[in-house]
């Protein structure tokens, strides 16, 4: 029996009571899903990041926050760039951090999924934060931990990657404001991508005025109308007046599995050129996940040309996850990083 | 010359000056094995565990004991699991930590154990946490050492593993109290464990009414007896009235050489049932040092059952390894948490 | 595009204007060379330094210098020896470390290397500690910085390895004092070793009397004599009267592609022996940046003699790398370690 095993023998999750996440209190207790997040909640998360957001820019980038908490970072699926915004979250909020890899340990002596988090859990962490490749993993966690620790999913399958979007939503706040009155499109891979479901879920809690997806039908899923969306085929349609063009990554697995023809042809139907861009509001904004594939989902000339914020992403993604952790661990809110 | 070379042409370690541990006050300097060591010495440990066990549990689970020092694991044989417990243990006391994998960093260039260890002490190291499928390698290293260096051996081939058997004392000690008045048992592949080795000294130094091996004759060290001893090769009779079972695990490559049909029937014949586990006390307690092959030594409703403490093991064993690291560093004892 | 190949087409950086790696008001700014710095900021690195050795060699071996800085290990050539050296050193100023090895993360995914640094850059780090097999690396990446980011090279390609011919001026200078008055021999693999072209550049600059280099024609840079040094083919001959030797280590690779015979006659015509050894000055200092291969470029007897200083360069090499970060981040010097 090895972990892979265990998570994918699970159902795909469908939406959740609030009450995995939350507390009786209403506080959040994990982080798996946007799906089901009160707005209210969403809200003083973008706010607790503002103050942490301000302290990154400071000589002395350091708060107490979590002094005498461990992190454990439980990565079953290699992203050393996402592990590392967690690793620099947890350690700004002087939280002691455990790096573990499970495919290169634990299940090398074949000890399964729940043996490995009882025994990491009996080191009396306080957080999970998990990466897994299968749908569910993080909630099937979630279910299974000691009461005292906290699961933070930083991304599951296709399923969703709630840090990612709630970032998305700092940095549209940071340049936009008001979301009522925005036009919103992702574009590209829709079907495959955990970031663009939890995205969508988010804009439309936050009542964003219009969330658009441009994509072929083969990289959209069934019925995504149902999750409140309006769908273009046609990139040049899509773009059309909108205020935020979120990109997402093209993986390459896809081109071989027979859903897409080829990369260059992907750009030439789908990829973002200025000349595309000017489609949209003069002062539009563009983004992308990372690490994005120039000339294939994004000219480079886009990706590092004005209306890109996609380095702003990474930045405001520490101060989001300091948020997100000071809040589960260590009471933080609104002014967190004076806490 | 490579570093496995250098270690597997040492003689194996036989019993050792106790000078070897102790500096000329009798104070712990390196820890290399159970062997040896004085009733108050280890009674000395388990007390000041209690304090790092406490604080555990506690919201801030950090002391400045160790502020300014630096621990190095050394490991030559990969396992995170007792890796993470180490450097858990050091971070907690506020030292700096160093993972260091010899099989896959300085042997590369053909640099020899020896110079690797001179260089890592240059560099003002405090304590080397060094594990090594070679049997003797933690006392080679300590013989080598720079003399403001202490030794921690986790686990040394099948020699040693000092730490695993002060927790598991520190666990039976917790729910049992008094030693000279409990029937402990030791289960399966004794010949190649350091584990049940270094349980079984600490269980004769601390004066354990009746220490029992369990196993089949191809699993037990020639002239087992010496050690103090019962041997039963029935797992019936051996679990009669016991107050403490440890179940060992078995290493899968025991079948490969010849030394053991089929884990089948290796659990038909050893394995720890709930209907084998009724013949021991009502109280008893049942232990492993993980990771648990769960129908193999151990059957998965008693490894989960009431009975079992395994994971009180994992935890206990952060408090035991953290009073050890104080002692030889810090000069902790009795109320460490507090130092 | 990957990494390796945005820097293999880069030419190989000439002497730089000294505006790259001092500020305005000449103070360092990143450290990517000896060459071009001016002699009164080596010496105030090496007083520095001083400071840190000898906190190194108390108890608590810790300063708040640069608590609440990021220093990030770049490492696209596996060192764990080196890495370690400069983790301790961010460790012990109480910066934050990230270890990064880009060869088995972010190329995966076909990220380039700018892509890469703007990424770490965007998490609002401080220091990139540089590793390359390129010559030329650590300017590139100096280049291509935000302004906030200092850059120190920790070895590119056969071009230099700043703070190891700093770490040796430092052993040099706390055995021999003043160096107007010395003859210091380099014996070995010139042309390959960024060590050597340091070393050559440190000892110039600080006025060394005599600096000669030991080599075979195939082993030395075409037109060696215009960096400032006596070229000597016999080793009996260059070692006369010199005060310091400093032995580089000799890489396998240089055999095969057919730049030297074999290791037995490499040894036989410059490995350093005892008899040779003679022909120095009584009181001469031994020097190897390690790993030595003993029996290749130096014998035992000599790596571990009377005369040999190599651990000292290990110790010491913690403390030139305390100074370079505390005074590019903290604004540390002379009295660095009680800032």
């Amino acid at each position: 029996m090895n972990t892979t095993g265990i998570v994918s023998r699970m159902p795909l999750p469908g939406p959740l009571p609030s009450s995995m996440q939350l507390n009786e209190q209403g506080r959040l207790r994990h982080l798996l899903t946007i799906e089901g997040l009160p707005r209210a909640l969403i809200t003083e998360i973008l706010d607790t990041a503002e103050s942490f957001a301000a302290m990154n820019e400071q000589a002395v980038k350091k708060v107490p926050l979590l002094r005498g908490k461990t992190v454990v970072n439980l990565f079953f699926e290699a992203s050393t760039r996402t592990r590392t915004t967690f690793e620099l979250a947890a350690k700004r909020l002087s939280a002691d951090v455990l790096n573990i890899n499970i495919s290169t340990s634990a299940t090398v002596k074949g000890e399964s999924l729940l043996d490995t988090l009882r025994n990491i859990e009996a080191m009396y962490v306080d957080m999970f934060v998990v990466r897994h490749e299968a749908s569910g993993a993080a909630h099937f966690i979630a279910r299974h931990v000691a009461p005292h620790i906290a699961v933070l999913n930083a991304g599951d399958g296709r399923h969703a990657h709630p840090t990612q979007a709630l970032l998305d939503m700092f940095t549209i706040r940071r340049h936009k404001g008001d979301f009522t009155k925005l036009r919103v499109a992702i574009v590209g891979d829709i079907l495959h991508s955990r970031v663009a479901r939890s995205q969508i879920h988010a804009l439309n809690i936050l009542n964003t005025g219009e969330v658009r997806v441009i994509a072929p039908k083969s990289l959209l899923p069934a019925c995504v109308e149902t999750l409140g969306v309006h769908v273009f085929h046609d990139i040049r349609e899509g773009l059309k007046d909108v205020d935020v063009v979120i990109m997402l990554r093209l993986q390459r697995e896809r081109m071989e599995a027979g859903l897409l023809p080829s990369e260059h042809e992907f750009f030439q139907l789908y990829g973002l050129t200025e000349e595309r861009l000017a489609l949209a509001t003069p002062d539009c904004i563009v983004m992308h996940p990372g690490p994005a594939n120039r000339g294939v989902e994004i000219d480079s000339r886009v990706a590092d040309g004005p209306h890109s914020v996609i380095l702003e992403q990474v930045s405001y993604g520490i101060a989001v996850r300091m948020a997100v952790m000071g809040m589960i661990m260590g009471g933080a809110s609104g002014g967190g990083a004076n806490a």
